[in-house]
């Protein structure tokens, strides 16, 4: 049983799967180009299948491990196929353009903007918005085990991506409702002006975000 | 000479004290209340001195160590007496009566709005609002230095407040102009919802934000 869809073949989608497989989830990874979905399912190992956007997600969670424009037409396309899945948007909707503001209007966020366009029944869950690639891929930063902040409206759809968090030796940081994701999403924006700052000669988009005790 | 003013009394007022001390800066503690102002500058140790808020700062930084609206009066109060300074605003805005929400509307920040009731040729630089008081007494969190998380529109004001970070033995990323305050007020927001959120036990207004590497 398939019981994770990443959409997508990136560098986000390869860091998520590989800390799901660690946690023993069964995984499809489905993308715009098959050729590349194959090569990141099989460079994953066996068992975790491929196909791409055309076909309808397997999963009870769906990651869109995209960008955000993308995400927002990924959903769209699929519209009813989404009905009763936990839809997990990972995206950071920076303008990259000037690099000092998000694409949202402030007091709405892209987790939000992207659960406009999701079916009845579904419940969107933001995570993984803080964790850069690397950081997926090797399980840590620093030494330590990652934070994940996890906002979502449904107990149920954030309990389950708290499990696959934890699952993969994160940590599971369930911060709120939905509407969270807008500081997540800012602070994030923040730290990513950090990895593009060259005064920060040691940031390489390869940072962790701690919450430490 | 004293080089830093300390607006406030308050266990804030404690910690920022306490690291400025241990980077060897000579400090004077203002609060509304005399008694309380000199307690504290006793506790400190020799050569803190105190007065109250009817007292002009002498400071060349001037850190304003109470709450939002306190600082706005602080600010309004003294006026022209904050000319040429930097001026430290630690505050975070949160609806205390929601816990849901900033008082400051999106796309904005108290630091802007604190900003706006300073006198020409002031500095106003965010600093200390994601450092909890004990962990700056502490001067740690987690085994590691602290990060303090800085913006604000003038170099040497920024400047200025990074040494004094660094000198108390903690790490300072300045991330960009004033209005970044927004993210940071945003983020820290989050951080302190999960303090009072009793499914975060270990979270007890004590924790640290750290970017780990």
């Amino acid at each position: 049983m398939t019981n994770l869809t990443i959409i997508g073949n990136g560098t986000m989608a390869r860091g998520i799967a590989t800390r799901a497989l660690a946690g023993g989830h069964t995984i499809e990874i489905l993308g715009q180009d098959a050729t590349k979905a194959r090569k990141l399912a099989t460079e994953l190992g066996t068992g975790v299948t491929f196909g791409t956007t055309d076909d309808a997600p397997q999963g009870d969670i769906v990651v869109l491990a995209v960008p955000f424009d993308a995400a927002k037409s990924v959903v769209s396309a699929y519209g009813e196929a989404l009905a009763g899945k936990t839809i997990v948007d990972i995206t950071n909707p920076v303008n990259f353009d000037t690099f000092d503001s998000l694409v949202v209007e402030p007091g709405n966020s892209a987790a939000e903007e992207i659960a406009q366009l999701t079916p009845a029944g579904s419940n969107v869950v933001k995570a993984f918005n803080t964790t850069f690639a690397g950081t997926l891929v090797a399980g840590e930063s620093g030494g330590q085990p990652l934070d994940v902040f996890i906002a979502g409206d449904n107990a149920g759809a954030n309990a389950a991506v708290s499990n696959l968090v934890s699952g993969g030796g994160m940590r599971p940081l369930v911060v709120g409702p939905l509407k969270r994701a807008r500081e997540l999403e800012g602070f994030q924006f923040v730290l990513m002006t950090m990895q593009a700052n060259p005064e920060f000669a040691d940031f390489n988009w390869d940072t962790g975000l701690l919450v430490t005790k």
